[in-house]
């Protein structure tokens, strides 16, 4: 009997395993055991060697890795279409079944869309943990941290004490873990901030939170601190790769050379930014500087969507300045901020964010058998320009197939909508 | 027996008629008589009045106007993902049966993206037409007239003289018309240009042509006739209502103001001209210039898709130019570009671009049954920012059925697929 074994086998047209630019696997198989990749070899030589495995064959498909979304507010989706998110609003009607909820319609839309894994930020993070865990999609859960009463706590310190308690519950979960993730730099006081930073450095916990995001941002952090929020978080000892800073659109030259040398790793939003009249992300000074970037949808209600195909996209397009030149950033390595530059912002990169023996089992499937993707001449280019969340048929989180053929599997789709829409009209009455 | 009668309803939850900003019925039928459209009204109204009817019921969807693609080249889509094309690649690959192929595979992804009308400009427009007229979709085919040697014709007294065979073959046809397609303004000649002129004003027919598309198009018209492409297509008596401008992307505002006066229609090609590194069109100028504006893919060569969703999106993104200013391109209106507009640039105002009676039925049938889409709060900014080519589950051109719950009806996808393969392998070799 053969000494290699394994759960599952996914035979492909194509694997872009994104661990180095142009490789592209034709005709090749990938095992799967213990939910972990174990091989990626020729079809040929996977049926010899693996030959009594159950096997998915996916023939106009190209496998990669699932993608990862470094900012999400998934408990957020039921405002999506909404002019307007009062603080009003959501002390009204924001609670955690309505979160719960909201969060299962993202994680319905993000597992259609390939995103394998999401970090988070928003009220009630436990729920997010819950309903993440219970539907198998990887979640880096945002623990919020806010100086202001929500409905989730009143104070920063009811928030840190709540933190906790999710990041006790969820220490050693194969597939939740959880970061600090202190509202916005602007918002809270030194005090507050030093304080989830010991925390987090005694903990040994990562950080996100949205900095430099908008120009009120940066007018209100000078007025109200003398300075704009980096130069502030830098004096607090917060620039540090546990950091990942998120949006990052108006930013100095001297500022992004401080961000590189501090590591702290970040996640541009382009779509949200563009669709808030906030403008282009520098995606071309980010691309260049050197600093781990990724890409992140931010909620429902700042865009739209949780589509992370159209934020790589977007950031693609917002890289070439001129006909002549080549584009800042390439396609490929717009795909590698939605993969592996996803996953080193979360601190996962030895566990997900590219196809390889010993990762994580989390891939999304593209269904190349579609008028806009063919003739197929140029993969990368042609998933960045011409695919999208449609091209998506199967996704698998773990080695768990949870999309199949189009379909999730696991995720009751008719409860999460009518849910989603009793929620909804109780929101619009 | 009733005086009301009709060949099709269509039920649907919602029916965007695009004929007014705001108006939008719920739970409304719409019916269709020899290919028009005749009657729009509640449902139950709907069943009285036509109760005999095959009805069809999209309980989950909504209806708008097809999409009307102002500007394509369909028979380059075989030409997708490849980095460059050259004169060369042309005059070796493009023969008929290519163009074929291609204009097949191009109408196969405009439908399945719910467009419903294109506008054309490549070389053997015979082609072109007889495919769209084979498969049912609404086409006007541009003639195109160029002063150097192609595939298909030698001459610019060439082009002219099969041009007008194409025009007289189709002279009458229901769903093809046909424009004369001047290649660009600095490519041609005075002499080419007047006579196109002359012509179309002569068989009272309308021109489409790029204008002012990049930087070196300006550059070189200056340097080779003294000044910009529309102060010489002014000069040359080609600025009427008659012509269609597409691009329009480097403009003064003297040069709008021109445009404006003169009453031609502009289609801009957003994702084009980004993907091309030539920067932002300027959408919100034009959305407040009061010109008919209209919107085109260009060709696959140019972006690589042919998704009008796409471009309607990047359009009312590119024109938020502010967080506390309104958009100069409120989603409705970018519908409307996308509707309406396209159907303006094309002479055909009266026959498409809205839902109502005594209009071609050319309808395009949303699916909101998807996470994305979930709660529908505001139909016309989520199907701007959360819809695409993905949520369209039907198209009918003048009443016919060509996409049913998302599969083509009448193109014989296996085959157009596999001729396109086979195209891109002698292209490739």
């Amino acid at each position: 009997m053969s000494q290699f074994t394994a759960d599952l086998m996914i035979e492909a047209r194509w694997i872009l395993p994104m661990t180095q630019p142009g490789r592209l696997l034709e005709n090749h198989s990938l095992a799967v055991k213990n939910g972990r990749i174990v091989d990626l070899l020729p079809r040929d030589a996977a049926k010899n060697r693996y030959g009594q495995t159950l096997t998915i064959q996916r023939p106009n498909h190209l496998l990669m890795p699932g993608l990862v979304n470094a900012h999400a507010r998934a408990g957020m989706s039921m405002f999506r279409g909404l002019p307007d998110i009062s603080p009003d609003l959501e002390r009204h009607f924001v609670n955690a079944e309505f979160v719960r909820d909201a969060v299962l319609l993202s994680i319905a839309e993000m597992l259609q869309a390939g995103i394998t894994c999401f970090c988070d930020g928003y009220i009630f993070p436990n729920e997010t943990a819950n309903a993440a865990a219970e539907q198998g999609i990887r979640a880096c859960v945002g623990l919020p941290v806010a100086d202001v009463e929500t409905p989730w706590a009143r104070s920063a310190g009811e928030c840190i004490s709540k933190a906790l308690n999710v990041r006790d519950e969820y220490k050693g979960h194969p597939a939740v873990t959880t970061v600090f993730a202190p509202h916005a730099s602007h918002t809270l006081s030194d005090e507050t901030l030093v304080q989830v930073r010991t925390l987090a450095d005694e903990l040994d916990s990562g950080l996100t939170m949205p900095l430099h995001q908008t120009e009120l941002e940066l007018q209100y952090s000078v007025a109200r601190f003398g300075m704009k929020p980096i130069a502030r978080l830098d004096g607090l000892g917060l620039l540090t790769p546990a950091l990942n800073a998120v949006h990052m659109a108006r930013i100095t030259d001297e500022e992004m050379e401080l961000v590189q040398r501090s590591g702290i790793s970040v996640t541009l939003c382009p779509l949200s930014n563009l669709k808030r009249g906030h403008g282009a992300v520098p995606v071309a000074r980010w691309a260049r500087c050197g600093s781990t970037v990724s890409l992140g949808t931010d909620s429902a209600a700042s865009y739209g969507l949780q589509d992370l195909w159209g934020e790589a996209r977007m950031a693609a397009l917002l890289s070439r300045a001129a006909p002549d030149a080549p584009p800042a950033l390439p396609p490929w390595n717009a795909l590698a901020m939605a993969t592996r530059g996803g996953a080193a912002a979360l601190g996962l990169a030895d566990q997900v964010g590219t196809l390889e023996s010993g990762k994580w089992a989390d891939i999304c499937c593209v269904d190349l058998d579609h008028p806009a993707m063919l003739p197929m001449c140029d993969p990368a280019a042609q998933l960045i320009f011409c695919g999208g969340r449609d091209r998506i048929s199967d996704v698998w989180v773990s080695g768990r197939h949870l999309l199949s053929e189009f379909r999730l599997t696991r995720l009751d789709w008719p409860e999460v909508s009518n849910r989603a829409q009793a929620q909804a009209a109780r929101l619009r009455c």
